[in-house]
């Protein structure tokens, strides 16, 4: 009989890892346990199927459990939820839930044993939070939800709390469908990891498109109808703003408590601590995905910033090396982000705030231009600024931004640099493809290359 | 009195010499001889002015030769064909134009000389070249002159002969003016640098769009009218096509005999050659632009790329090394390049070709894939191939070549791992950006290495 690979998690690094274990070993027993009833569905979509522009919920759905369990032999068993680890007895501990087709709780050994219990979406224990309307983003199930009580509320305005890349993207899907939407966001800006400058000028964007727009500002809790709906989202002032329905998006925490629970060293950032090969402190024990650190590329330092490609990538890389027993690195992540809201499109990578670099240890030096994105003279060409900070005694690329209506997608190009270490001076000198409908002459990140070059001489 | 810093040549390469030059050195005395009348223009818009898009010439200006000469103090003068270099007395001989205002030849004394004389369009020996309506294109000149004939002859069909990217550009611009576009091409595809996968989805492109293309077919020469214009273009076998306006775009040669007439080394490829710093065979001579040769990343021979950015980035260094005294490198290039024809974009970086790879020494091995542009459920994705060589021994990546309806941009990303010198391996651990609108999870460039990293192992 062949070694038993235990799954912990149905996501982006529960399903790399089991499909790319099975793959390299098909006599690999691959168990998987999922506590809901979706895996490896694209969750970042969800906005777009509010809104409208994606038609079935099924499009999310990247490959189906019965994809898993028959075309690619992996042992997948959706309403399960393992409940603890022993690693000293090498086994999992799993409870059933009431879809599931086993009823009893029962013990898995495991050989090798993979937590990928992703992240959650922060509930903040607002009064009214619990109100019917009021949705805490995190799994795809929200979005039917959320669809269903507007179609039989028929709801006209709506409140977004939180001002990240999910709260934008909830404003861009809920005006889209015809709602008034306002947006709470209690720091002084929307999209804080992605710095002042693409704040404002999404701030700006979101109050063109008519969101009503409050910066600053932290909510207190909601206020219902007596039927139980919400009707309002209470400020801390005293002042109601009224809202059928409010969707809370202020961050997502790692699910480590499994982890931790069992042992396994948890990390500062509160995500479970992993080496360059995904392995947690206790062997034979593996984590990745969103519950996981990952190491930052341009600190070196262990961090934790869910995003799905570092999720797809570690799983990977972990499914080859318990399939294979070589070692398969993780590879590093530089937070590399982008976002849509409306019109305006906005990245980031690295380090891309001045007092960030300073606290890691960098002497930073940063500059921010305008520039064309395509030829000036071209049609369509629009404003793109980029934001580019270096280390002023090394010179090397720290992080950067870009904000624009196009062209952001172009943050690649710096994600490239911090990679490969470059310097600016490094940066300025690729040969970056230049046409008219494309772009200027000087790509927009070498020309922001070139002046804070100037700026280091 | 300062040092004097003579420039050859009024665009890209020239001019950003002279500018930065002239800042870093004010009391530098800065002359620069162009031959024509237009300098610092941005030939590469010239299609779009024929097409329509671009309603006035002077849009392609980027800087006037007032503003050279007033803002920027250079002692700029038109109108002035250098024809000699006597390196030995370090002067050169200056032929004024019948529109300049000085008349007779004079001499001009140098400290350090820039030759930046630029490419010509070939003139194939085509009988009938010299026929009203044929024009070959190359400075902005020609863009008025094409827009007066159309004018003038109602023009209804044209010929383009030479399937490179002046080509398609053009036939995009005359087919966007109301003409029937057939287009010749000598070779078995387009877009010959670009490799065969994109060539054959920008020919089945053309198609679409109406051109009449002809692959493997040798223009003989063109038949005119009794008054004079062109038409017809002859074939080989004797047929002709009709065509009352022809554009002739089968490529450029570098100017280099003002180079090598003063016993400048020239290369093999025909352009000047040139060190890491753009400095010719002879003391105190430069060269840069398209008409000298650059290192390339990835061979680290030096080649002929004529392209705008190499230009203009030599150009600036060398006016840099020449104000300051110390040298700057002008950077390797690695062919970066891209172009749209109608609705498609294609684009390519370093080695692509399996054949060019082998020749250079590597072992090169290949993967095509096709990927979304987007989340393959988010509005408007659409198909794009990736194409991306390295070699087979040491894993480092050679090259790329990206075609599809969008984001061929991120050539850019293949582009600087060239730079790095990074391995699949390296390039598939990339931190890029994603979300829905701008990408799939894993970037078509990501998931061509990870295919590429497959067939390596």
């Amino acid at each position: 009989m062949g070694d038993t690979f235990v799954v912990v998690g149905g996501d982006a690094a529960g399903m790399s890892a089991a499909s790319k274990a099975k793959r390299e070993d098909p006599d690999l027993d691959v168990v998987v346990f999922e506590k809901g009833e979706y895996v490896s569905y694209a969750a970042c979509g969800m906005p777009y199927y509010v809104k409208g522009e994606i038609e079935s919920i099924d499009d999310l759905v990247q490959i189906t459990p019965e994809q898993f369990r028959e075309e690619r032999n992996i042992d997948l068993r959706t309403h399960h939820e393992v409940v603890d680890v022993d690693a000293d007895a090498m086994e999992v501990t799993v409870e059933p839930g009431p879809d599931a087709a086993a009823e009893e709780t029962f013990t898995q050994a495991y050989d090798d044993l993979l937590i990928a219990t992703g992240a959650s979406a922060i509930e903040p224990p607002f009064p009214g939070i619990e109100l019917d309307g009021v949705f805490t983003i995190h799994a795809l199930d929200e979005a039917d939800a959320i669809n269903d009580y507007l179609a039989q509320t028929g709801a006209e305005t709506a409140a977004i709390v939180g001002g990240g890349y999910v709260g934008i993207e909830m404003a861009e899907a809920l005006d889209g469908r015809g709602l008034d939407v306002a947006l709470f966001e209690m720091l002084p800006h929307v999209l804080q990891p992605f710095g002042e400058s693409v704040a404002t000028a999404m701030e700006d964007h979101l109050v063109d498109q008519g969101v009503d727009l409050h910066l600053d500002t932290a909510v207190e809790g909601f206020s219902g109808h007596y039927e139980g709906g919400v009707k309002a989202v209470d400020l801390e002032d005293g002042e109601q703003v009224p809202a059928d329905v409010v969707i809370v998006g202020v961050g997502v925490a790692p699910n480590s408590d499994l982890a931790d629970d069992a042992g396994i060293e948890v990390g500062e950032t509160g995500a479970v601590a992993t080496d360059d090969y995904g392995r947690t402190s206790v062997e034979h024990v593996w984590s990745a995905g969103d519950c996981a650190e990952a190491t930052h590329v341009v600190t070196g330092d262990p961090d934790h910033v869910p995003l799905a490609l570092t999720a797809n990538r570690a799983g990977r890389a972990i499914g080859e090396s318990v399939a294979t027993g070589e070692l398969q690195e993780t590879g590093g992540m530089a937070g590399t982000a982008i976002v849509k809201g409306f019109d305006l499109g906005a990245s980031r990578t690295g380090i891309v705030d001045e007092e960030r670099a300073a606290e890691a240890g960098f002497d930073p030096v940063a500059v921010e231009i305008q520039t064309a994105s395509r030829a000036d003279y071209y049609p369509g060409a629009t404003e793109l600024t980029v934001k580019l900070v270096a280390d002023g005694e090394s010179g090397r690329v720290l992080g950067g931004s870009l904000v624009g209506r196009e062209g952001v997608k172009r943050i690649d190009t710096i994600a490239s640099a911090l990679h490969a270490g470059m310097t600016v001076d490094e940066l300025e000198r690729l040969d970056l493809a230049y046409a008219p409908p494309f772009s200027p002459t000087w790509d927009p990140v070498l020309t922001a290359a070139k002046v804070l070059g100037g700026k280091l001489e």
